[in-house]
């Protein structure tokens, strides 16, 4: 046994909090893991699958007792569901979270639960397009990156029991500052994810001679749109919250296209040949897909 | 025994033209199949594989006597290999090819062949980032579109040989003008490259805090970048010969990021999300990656 924490509760049992959750049980990380969640069905699956100890509906249920609360939940819904806890949490009860922004939600976290107890930013960079309690799995974590951003006046003990959670269910933890993390994920995640919906609706509006385009599409737009296929709820939550540095993002990505248009209006294919290089290059250090 | 061809010589015996030849040689689609290209130790690989019958590297050698070429180089390099093999063809020798661009490369194929026999345009959509010999099989374009592009003046008896090949290799045959060909690839596969690259090279630019972005990214990245491994000279020759539609294909994504960027500015959340839930029903129209 790791223990880590008495009762830890998991708000949105879905791919990341389910995954979580289940890993945690596994490792025995914690005495007791609950499942927090607004959906019967969902939570229904997560006491099937075993990914949680019991579930709740209440917030009350789900913070009283807890020791530790991890927030699952699409980040538009984090604050909201902190307040909820808020009341019932006992002193001390340390709240963390995965979203994949930081900043914005930290900020807001830490006004919630300012005189209840710590608060420690995380965001493990694992997952897919799918959803729901039914697509958690406990190895999801196991060899990726996690990322826990500190501010000046993060607990330390907090931030050593995230560290040891993270650690525990396989992931290589790693800190920055929210600020930081936000500008690096807005280049890896965010704009890529906005750039993949945009891709495929522009794909999708198009016909010619009575034909659709995406009839004609092989694997490699499948593959370039595959995260397209996410939660539109949950991308436009980071959308907002993160949206001065995914904008930056988006202005970078439009320099390297201008770029390209000019190279082939101007009909420079040695120019356009190094360009489309540099960019296989670097893909080519990013690895192989799952 | 469906034999269609006497001699067929596939020039360029990489992913594609390995691909077609050893699947033409295991269906017995052709008495003789003889690999042209230009360097010896992929030509090696390919005899090593059973893709082909036999190689050269000499133009008279891998012209004379053939029933029918196949064009399977980038798409670049397919006239120059023309011209070399039009003083050796025999007459009636039928012309084909795999280029991922039509119109302009077709009429360019029909000059140069003017004379000595019918010229069949074609385009299999199969493949991926892969090239050369070794990644060639035999299954490749097993239920795959493959897509024919007569003009008026195509010769009939020979588009009803090139529909029989392709057709005995598994794939299903569609027929359209080489214009429409060209819009609708614009769309699924020649914008969704330059855009992987251009993605790749936005991102594989970006560092802050000492530290490199792409070290921070995750499958979906690696999904949405996944065809810039593809060789940036194909992609080069395909842009320029393509340029007008791929410049359409272009704006018609910039100005749904425009939307999507103008909305995450004015925090209109209700309009963002429904704008990317429409990019998802497209997604989720395109099936599962393969």
């Amino acid at each position: 046994m790791r223990r880590i924490f008495g009762r830890l509760t998991v708000a949105g049992v879905g791919l990341i909090g389910g995954s979580l959750a289940r890993a945690a049980r596994d490792a025995g990380l914690a005495a007791e893991v609950v499942g927090f969640g607004r959906t019967d069905a969902n939570l229904r699956v997560a006491m099937e699958r075993g990914l949680v100890d019991r579930v709740t509906q209440d917030p009350a249920e789900a913070a009283a007792g807890a020791d530790a609360i991890v927030l699952a939940t699409p980040i538009g819904a984090c604050v909201a569901i902190a307040e909820a806890f808020r009341p019932h949490a006992g002193p001390g009860t340390l709240l963390t979270d995965v979203g994949s922004v930081k900043a914005s939600l930290l900020t807001a976290l830490e006004a919630v639960w300012s005189g209840v107890g710590p608060v420690v930013g995380a965001h493990p960079i694992a997952g897919s397009e799918a959803s729901g309690a039914a697509s958690a799995r406990a190895d999801l974590f196991r060899g990726h990156r996690c990322i826990l951003t500190p501010t000046a006046t993060t607990d330390r003990p907090a931030l050593a029991r995230v560290r040891a959670l993270w650690e525990g269910v396989g992931a290589r933890v790693e800190e920055m500052t929210p600020a930081l993390h936000d500008e690096l994920l807005a280049r890896v995640s965010h704009a890529p994810h906005l750039v993949a919906y945009a891709l495929a609706r522009a794909v999708g509006e198009f016909t010619a001679g009575g034909r659709r385009a995406i009839d004609y599409a092989g694997s490699g737009l499948r593959d370039t749109t595959r995260i397209a296929g996410s939660p539109a709820g949950l991308w436009r939550d980071v959308a907002l919250a993160n949206a001065p540095a995914i904008r930056a993002a988006l202005a970078e990505l439009r320099a390297v296209l201008d770029e390209v248009e000019e190279l082939i209006a101007s009909r420079d294919g040695t120019s356009l040949e190094a360009t489309l290089a540099a960019g296989r290059e670097i893909r080519r250090r990013l690895g192989r897909s799952d």
